[in-house]
């Protein structure tokens, strides 16, 4: 199936875009694993720079802003959206499903998924307030426990300094080892895997790893989201075309397109720990 | 003089209330400063919590939201507006006065009079980046010194993790220690006055006092803007007329409104530290 893009020039269905939004820059460890996995796939990323963060707002504005988002995405023409935002996926989801044709995919299923598939039963979940509020993973943990027929125990933790610790750089450092012990602590010793449930936390993946213990295994959304990103489009027979490598020839790389809506500077700045490596050009949209 | 209020009741230019708005809470500080002196005034409180922080945004959007706030207040047939919030002050303040005709009174002016009075040549400012950025702060004190004819070094940096930890309600522990120190030791034994550019940063007071050491002369923007909204009041004989308590009656006590843009309860849950009492009922007013 063909479509014709802004321009009237004929698009072939598996060469349009892939649409990610979140309220910043921690979807941008979504982008990261996307690229590992799909190189070929072109990719629109848009930060709400203007609302961030999300974490601490209520239920009805993160959807009002979500569907916002959305919206700017679905102008592009894109295939598959992708929710790389953890408060956007726990409130806004259902309603987006609704709205829009394409498929759209949240960060939480993919991670609960794999979570309960290699748990022993006792599973921690950090994210931010607005996440843990929302009672999400502790819902989607029991469903998918229930079809795989597991006993599970649920620890949950709100983790509000994270994200300014991330967006800092303060990754490893003793300040930010000491708050991760004072969040984390109790969980030592009772987990056997731990959700990261928000974007921003894989940056600190080492200092939560010492807090925990060495044996929990943590889970972070950006490679189960761009894993399932990857089934989604095979099974629709949407995955970009690129040449074979065994011909000799050069995989065609699909470009990364930036958008935010406010602060692009400061994007591009923090950005490159997110994504880990340089961002091109942002640009900044205005706000309706 | 006289007006009508919107019901169509009579007013007295005097008892009409102060109008005060902050992107969140911190404001509140000031609002507890106003109540100290002021307390028979009526004010009405604005958090713009949709878009709060303010700190990390660009000039364009902070003069953009801010003007919605003051908008906001204006319905309310205010005599004179406090601008509570350092990034609005620092980038929107000529913009609000050119716009309304009540006297408008930001954060920064007040406590930078103050301190280049009492300096004796060597400032620190700290405050988020947007604040830093502008240069604000820089250009005020060398604006005020020329005046009383003062030599000053200005020593300035930012703090980005202050905020989210006064909100978190951290203000004495190790961790808040271990961060003013990390960002404040080097203004040890090298300033005489430290302006805390930031409303939520008097939360932090006793670790940053540690941190830049005990002879530093902490001056925070609450009570300074009081007495500054208190001058002006009586300046245009506006203060609220309330009966002189020597005659044995009881004063008339100001109500204050709090409106926010979103999370009441958030904003009741945290605005306790920040107003150093309860806050009755918050209204979530619907964003344009």
């Amino acid at each position: 199936m063909d479509l014709r893009d802004r321009a009237g020039t004929r698009v072939s269905m598996r060469d349009r875009p892939i649409g990610v939004f979140d309220s910043g820059i921690g979807g941008l460890t979504v982008v990261g694993a996307l690229q590992k996995i799909l190189p070929q796939e072109e990719i629109i990323y848009f930060g709400d720079t203007a609302h961030v963060p999300y974490g601490t707002k209520s239920r009805e504005i993160i959807r009002k802003f979500s569907l916002h988002n959305a919206r700017f995405l679905m102008k592009f023409n894109i295939k598959l959206l992708i929710v790389a935002c953890n408060s956007s996926s726990a409130v806004a989801l259902p309603e987006l499903k609704r709205r829009f044709s394409v498929p759209v995919l949240g960060v939480i299923e993919p991670i609960v998924e794999k979570t309960v598939q290699i748990c022993k039963g006792r599973i921690g979940v950090i994210a931010t307030p607005a996440t843990i509020e929302s009672g999400i993973y502790q819902r989607t943990i029991r469903k998918f426990s229930r079809r795989e027929n597991k006993n599970v125990e649920i620890f949950t933790q709100e983790c509000p300094l994270f994200v300014p610790l991330a967006e800092e750089g303060w990754l490893e450092n003793k300040i930010s080892e000491q708050i991760a012990q004072r969040y984390l602590g109790f969980l030592k010793n009772k987990i056997d895997v731990l959700i990261l449930g928000c974007t921003h936390y894989p940056l600190l993946r080492k200092v939560i790893k010492k807090a925990v213990g060495k044996r929990v295994v943590l889970i972070d959304s950006a490679s189960e989201t761009a894993k399932r990103a990857r089934e989604i489009l095979k099974e629709r027979n949407l995955l970009a075309a690129y040449p074979s490598p065994r011909r000799g020839e050069v995989n065609k790389k699909g470009k990364i397109r930036f958008y935010v809506s406010d602060s692009p500077q400061r994007f591009k700045k923090l950005g490159k720990n997110f994504l880990q490596k340089g961002i091109g050009r942002v640009e900044c949209i205005k706000l309706e």
